[in-house]
């Protein structure tokens, strides 16, 4: 058995690394997708390609619906979303994200620490595991692919 | 030509009536849709009904799972998602169902101040329309429905 | 805000007339469905209108398929499922029609007295809501149509 | 032509050692998905990897989610769905997964002693074909791949 | 509960009539739809609107294009097919109806003496009941809405 | 029976008028959508309700936003799409929604000049029919819903 | 670019062949499949697997639900649907499978003699060819597939 | 990540071309499809394999219908749909391809001179980036796939 994930969420911690970490640690059939995780890239791509914006609203609107095009063949691709939520950011995006794969049927897991719990209910709602260690989403893939606790 | 709308997010302030207003005020042939918006009922509702919980996680799992009930038919019943994102609180749960409607085709409107704009980025590319106040999105629902600006 | 809802199960216990009792005493904007509950007439159908058989098989497979005609567009029709196992019977047929709905992105809330937890966990696991009472049925449409607690 | 097939169903048994062993006797292009059978391990996976908890449900709960992340794709990305029922058991998350996989409009073979007819006849009506023996299931494998009696 | 059926094949014979004076005894809550059965309109609609043609084919093709304009949106309405076939003639369109009908997810039943039984095995395969006179068609529809024998 | 139909296409003319009046003296059992055909307010509406924009790109980036609400709501309601290409404008809109539909299922009936025939030869390929009138358009519908040519 | 088809119909000719060899003559990316056409063992296979029926329907019932396993799966996993009609046998399976493909939005092209034009008219109005010799079908796969006339 | 892209439009000029050198250059993992691009072959193709039409118009019509086999395939395998409108011709089968994408929920890249913005602006409103020259398209790609600028 081999799995597709798609990591959401937060880009200013080593979360993703973590589990590509585990995954190749437990040698898991695991192919893992990200959005563009370089900030700055991913905030001036359409005004770098498409040309320059007076307003804001329409550069963040260009490079945005360019991050789309990414994103959402990753999530359509994806056998399973792995969503992270630090404490620090709105990450709006990550929760559209989760209900955008919720609304497609896919299985979410979120990661977030125990402190957000009450923000997070409806998206932890719709989740098959909450989770607040990367460790723990390596073993649910673990498990899940190899059957092993 | 009618429509069924639901009306996602903030709790804390009158944006909700204030629509319902502008609708009555030009006569539109809109249904409005929302959550549960007592939001001590909406925290309750799980342990209220199904018994207490003695981990606040199991308590708000019971709760927002009895609340998806409501907001995912109110979803897939209407024909426009309006999402309200005010500056104060995370809302993650607005995000969701703006991401669930956009995997579900249907269209969205925000509504959040312009210095959100670059926090909202992904979910406002995935809208219609981007509004400021609850009278332009009436504006947006007259001109929708009767052909007048 | 109306409901349509599909009541799945059990056909020895007075479940169903307490959940229509409950309704109509909130006075809430439900519409029960039910499969055939006359147990003689929905194991005869097959035979009694298309023919005898020498099997019992085919006997039961030709009620089963016209049975069918009437639960499954229930279901598709349903808002809501409600399943309902017993302490007696396997009920096969109640957890296809939750699996068969869980497919459908329909939402589920089982009615179980607690002995049943560890068997039905799977099941459970696919709904909004795991009941032990039919008043807690009726409490959640309350809420969920009426907002009241 | 190649297939692959997801096994659900009783763990008590030797039924899929049987199915693999006749597939590979055949020389059958069929690919075989089966839930963790690992008992224990299936009942613990939720409490061994993210946290013990007091009541047995929430127990339940959290490893039912989890295993339900193998069993939707295995059963999502299967041509054929074989479901065995066994004598002892309720065995309720066979048939939520012959009503799943009837839903995604998968076929389903069903694997049963002819005792159990009535009982499964909902189930039995869903499906392309009753066996009461592995060899069976096998046979029409075989027959369906190789076109061979 | 109601129904809207779709009554596809043969309409050189009363079937039709006979099903709908079934349902008006029965008073059953039921909507009947129906191809064109006028043979020679079904026939000319294409040339008759948009324009004569030399070539039989080309006749043929717009009045089927046009006719199907009626049939698919009957079908895709429909709650149950109920698929005609006489000893006659061949009815390729009724088998097509069916087909289309199966793919949807739409119960079928099918209508035609037991001579046929040979060369309807597999749309009978797909039917959920199977009967030989129209009197039966009206029992299955009596027995599922009013859930009588 | 019934029809919803949505008029695509040309607004310098006045075959949605004539369309309209057809179904009136018919007395035909058709509901009719149109987009906005005030050309003036389906330019202005994005700037005159959003707020102004220096680039013209913008300014009709933000009207065909709002106007797609109104457009998409109504080919997915339509049970028939009819989609009038005149002589003088691209149209290309009127050429997109006709793949929008079709990509959904609907039925398309399309209103053109025969001189217009090669270069849309691939929309009519798609279409159920190809009309070069108004009243053949409005004959359709007669033949379709009354049977009667 | 390449190909997967399925060829439905008639087993009493040597169409198959025929249009296998133009593939392999052309050197065409095209993967067929096909029904079992050993016309015995396709009428006998639910019997000599799943043992012996008194009635003749139910031997046609389970051999017709065991081959549908193979051709629903060639359907849904082919590109397009290639259906042969003869002029000696009724073939309502063919139809059968040329709605169903229909209904899942697969291309499909008819073949057969003219003289089958107007009974086969609703078919042939579903198709994107109608073709009367096979070597016309490799002409279609070659031309789309290498862009050669 | 790899990705399929559908190039769709003008037939007249080198964008194709354009467009695969720098896919090349970049070494993108990016397989490029594209229609029939010999205009001569595509306009023949109905009548140079299934026979001579006297009616320009269904020898239109059959070319249209072999021509979508290819088309529509290519379109539903895409990841992304590339379109290109030119300044000289009507093209609506290039608005009809973006039309059915969008329809598919596909992301849309469109390419036109600047000229176009208003006769364009609704098939750019359903666009994921509007570029102005071939060369924005493969930074796209490039971005997306590669996550450099």
């Amino acid at each position: 058995m081999s799995f597709k994930i798609y990591l959401s969420g937060e880009i200013h911690s080593d979360w993703r690394e973590k589990i590509a970490q585990g995954i190749a640690d437990h040698k898991l059939a695991v192919e893992i997708k990200s959005p563009v995780t370089n900030h700055q890239a991913s905030d001036d791509c359409g005004t770098s390609i498409l040309g320059d914006e007076v307003e804001a609203f329409w550069k963040d609107h260009k490079a945005a619906k360019i991050n789309a095009i990414r994103i959402r063949k990753s999530i359509e691709d994806a056998d399973l979303l792995v969503v992270r939520f630090g404490n620090q950011y709105k990450q709006w995006n990550a929760a559209f994200d989760a209900g955008y794969a919720a609304a497609l049927g896919k299985p979410i897991i979120t990661l977030h620490d125990t402190e957000l719990t009450h923000a997070l209910k409806e998206v932890d709602a719709s989740a098959q595991a909450v989770c607040s260690t990367p460790e723990q989403v390596v073993e649910i893939l673990a498990y899940t692919l190899n059957e092993t606790l």
